[in-house]
């Protein structure tokens, strides 16, 4: 009943990406085939700064569509099934998530929040009450796959499971759901547990993309105020009505 | 810490369901202006079966994009984490659910297993666990208020709760994505949990909208054979190459 | 070859709006069940003004989801194939539109775009346009007949019809596509058929459903500034830069 | 006004897409991290045999949503207008398109049905539609721009282009989509356009990912009988209710 960290990995992406993006703009603005450019671009005619000032200022116009043209799959372990839960209602996005109807559980390892682990009381209990569900879910196990359960033994046991439980997920969304994960996700009113697995996702599409990610975020970030109510704001940005009046 | 039971209540459907569903298919293949005959429609001219049987037909020939314009809400109580992480899934639906970072979950209800409650010895465990897994989040709760976690307490003390742990949630799905719930979720290779809910809301759908759930569930009911491959099917039906073969 | 008008009727909406969106918000903060006060809520107990307060500082939060449970259904006719072609690419929502491979468009009534109908010249010779693609079109329906094409020779013969031909759809948007829809379609950039369409749109909503869509239109409506690029916006509203600075 | 000629080419598809597929799959049913395996996967310890032997397995069993993870992009040119209103229906895709509000059409090329090139009167009174439609555009567009409409000459002048003027777009699908849009559009009672893009499209995911579209195209290829009512069906595959009945 070991206690597991985040772990983001990024399996695969669209290759020749901003390639890609700039293909599939300038498709739309221009009288030629892009399949007939689509050769020179990836010999290097067009160099990798023209084509990013190009997708910048049409980004900038408000036209986001072309960039969905590329995806990221990440693989992703070491995250509870709280975060799972999240993460799966982003529905423009697909998932291969480990599945609790056909893996063993027995002996799982587990998510421990940080909070939790800053004070020796709350880890103490935390630590207990998982190795009280890792009794429990094997026991019920044996229990069911004695009264000829077979298959579905750990189908029922697992409902004695935690949110804590660790689970492992591939995901893939293209760029413009991806911005948009990142809006709601990297901000700090998102859970702690999410906001990390998303700032971990963002290192990696800004290695990767930084064309298209390197003013992603929070929200804030890119408009340059905090758009949340004053209730909920953190401060990191001034909110709007504090940087101006439109009377003034 | 009581035992729950699957509820499921239709909040609100589209309002003449079958007449909007006709008109969208006419708009389709007649000259004329639907909103021109909706009063007529309303008021009844064009009778029911007429509907039904131009709808029907329509639906036979594969275009069913018509009834994505009527959708069901529904109020689901009575069901567990592990059966709302499969639910919401489900990619064309809208879902609104109780949160465990904002909604006390201290003496939580909880789903348990048929299978489990069948076997007295496993029942016994499983309510212990159950029991456990309250009093682990109680303590958890107390611990991180008493540390000053405030809000947050739930927030992380929830990461002992388990799946059984009973949650709410109301969905809006449209017919088009109901039809296909129905087609995996009501099929005996589903989990029993969200089988019985697949199957509650059906029948719902059934009284409200006959002409387009009356054949409605597993993909068998409307294949007249079972899809499924050889090793997975439940016999209610038989398999494709069981009904006939292409050379005799 | 009559000129057309555009037309815009609300066919339908999900019945008890503000209750079944207030009720699917208190959902996800409240430990109750919203099936048990449903009708108390539909009985008038918790009064309109209390459920749009809620409603309103929710949606002030920044969650957005509940508004989804809530459809729009249209019925729109008067509008060209240029307009239909731009509505169709907003992808969450249903279209059933007018086929122009089973409707025979014969005489086809066409849309005049009003900066061409103000100068005679330009409307005399777009008028001669649409005259001559309407003969062609039934010149060749006429000769695809004879030569046997049957149902296919509409199909064939459509391909000389306009863009400005008229086409009629039926179209369903829950509450947040909406938005969305009103946000991108509503500004003055937007082309004039398709903001005309959407302010027609955006009027029947705030007429049913004022709580969600008083404050709807273009992004600079709910902003207070407009977030175009400086090179677009039509000057209604002042630019971000314009009504502050974050260092002042 | 030249006559134009499909083209389709396949841009990009996401990179190692059989070990990407192979490596969800397997995250649903296996304990181990698919990261842990992924280097391995790339180098071959797993042969492509063994891979697409698993995938087809646990595809045969109706799991397909890890097929979203791999996406195909194509550039498209040489197809009417007529078709992409039929292509960007397909809403689980992204589309970049070439827009005749910014792009100049004088000159337009345009797409001939090939039942109307068949029939040299057809194709006579076609080509002279197309050549009036080509005349009316170009004389819009110089009275609009001599009555100060600048950039929106095009965009106004456009509504006398016909259905047949040549559009270009990219369009990225992943693997399910793919797939379903074959289903639809591969079958003969699609229309003759989209088909043949349709069935260019299949050849060139058949030669980049056998595994997955060998065996693809309209539903009839992958059911062995055809599932259209029996006024439709091409007669390429029996009905179901030829191949065998129920009850023998």
């Amino acid at each position: 009943m070991p206690q597991t960290r985040l772990s983001v990995t990024l399996l695969a992406h669209t290759p020749d990406a901003l390639a890609l993006i700039y293909a599939a703009f300038r498709q739309c603005y221009h009288p030629g085939y892009v399949a007939d450019m689509w050769p020179r671009l990836l010999a290097g005619e067009i160099t990798a700064e023209k084509q990013a000032a190009f997708v910048g200022r049409i980004l900038d116009s408000g036209h986001e569509s072309p960039i969905e043209h590329v995806s990221f799959t990440f693989a992703v372990a070491g995250v509870s099934r709280a975060l799972s839960h999240q993460l799966v209602r982003h529905r423009i996005a697909s998932y291969s998530q480990q599945s609790q109807r056909y893996v063993d559980a027995a002996g799982f390892d587990y998510v421990l929040p940080p909070q939790v682990a800053a004070i020796p009381e709350a880890r103490e209990r935390f630590t207990a009450a998982m190795e009280q569900a890792g009794a429990a879910y094997a026991e019920l196990q044996e229990i069911l796959t004695r009264h000829g359960r077979g298959d579905k033994a750990n189908e029922d046991a697992r409902f004695v499971l935690p949110n804590a439980c660790e689970t492992k997920v591939v995901t893939t969304m293209n760029c413009r759901s991806l911005l948009h994960f990142f809006e709601l996700r990297c901000c700090t009113r998102a859970q702690w547990e999410i906001r990390a697995m998303a700032l971990s996702m963002l290192r990696l599409c800004q290695e990767a993309l930084p064309v298209i990610f390197s003013g992603a975020g929070a929200r804030c970030e890119r408009l340059g105020y905090c758009p949340e109510a004053a209730r909920f704001t953190c401060g990191r940005y001034p909110l709007l009505e504090q940087i101006g009046s439109i009377s003034s």
